[in-house]
């Protein structure tokens, strides 16, 4: 997606430990406009599907996400990551590594929302390592609903990440693809 | 807002606790086209007031803030509770106490999104005690950065928290005002 590739080449960050900063437009400060065509982006890739809701994790994933449902005509499911003291005491859960913050944190969503008739497509924010969209992967699976793919704003192409998703059957659609980040120059597949 | 007070009267579930669940449609499975209308009710009631910034809170805050700024066109901040391990080291930051998780927290914005020159409509799903809105504006303070006003989406009118965030002079426009909901009877204002 030439916009998005252009707004992380103007205005992302290259950090030591392979992290890419994009929080000008993404996951810290959001860019509506950019945010609007993402979602419609995923729209068009997954129209035709039959998606019935989408599910993200809080709180990055929330802005495509959100966005991919207005243009799909569904509802948006987050995953929380903290137990809320009034979140639904049924839930489906999972527990995800974060290589970035290294330590594993349980993902969490009400049994309330996700069913056996649902068919879902996962939305989020990035895709390094993978272990974000298996997680919720699991969840879809504990509840028995069926998986549409997984719509990803950036994945980190020379991780491993994109690799264990795809090899595990589950279709992957990333909107940017970074090959390399070497020395701080960004280029895509 | 006629819409919206429909459907907290559908589906919204009161608890013990003065707790109103509305995470069928809010604050965890998301309604879009209500969101959607929701950010264009706050983008008109807000119009002409010079926004150039929208802030609120992760994680329930950024669906009807992201709607605000795609409809004022301006960007959107959401405020961080945990501390990121690659969140810019330079942060405003305030301490915020909720009385639903009976804990303090402390939000932060990294210091390159608020800036003197920005004009800040905060919004956010629940106005009760008020403690994260004075939060926020406490971030806008310190950035020296102006305050349009709060864009609530739904307000507990028979807490205080309304009524502190108006004395200190801040413009607080609720999308709906609960009155009273003893007994699970929600009433209006």
């Amino acid at each position: 997606m030439e916009a998005l590739e252009k707004k992380i080449l103007m205005e992302g960050r290259v950090l030591t430990g392979n992290i890419l900063k994009v929080d000008s437009f993404l996951n810290h400060q959001m860019d509506p406009l950019l945010m609007q065509a993402i979602g419609q982006e995923f729209a068009r890739r997954f129209a035709g599907d039959s998606v019935t809701k989408i599910l993200t994790l809080e709180a990055s994933g929330i802005a495509p996400a959100l966005f991919t449902g207005l243009a799909l005509g569904v509802p948006v499911l987050f995953a929380k990551k903290t137990a809320a003291g009034n979140m639904d005491p049924l839930t489906y859960s999972a527990d995800v590594y974060s290589y970035t913050r290294n330590r594993t944190y349980t993902i969490r969503v009400s049994r309330n929302y996700l069913s056996a008739a649902d068919r879902i497509l996962i939305i989020d924010d990035f895709l390094a390592r993978g272990q974000a969209v298996l997680g919720m992967a699991e969840l879809i699976g504990q509840a028995g609903a069926s998986l549409a793919g997984a719509g990803i704003v950036i994945e980190k192409g020379f991780q491993d990440g994109g690799a264990i998703v795809r090899q595990k059957g589950i279709r992957v659609e990333s909107l940017a693809i970074i090959k390399d980040m070497t020395n701080g120059q960004i280029t895509f597949s």
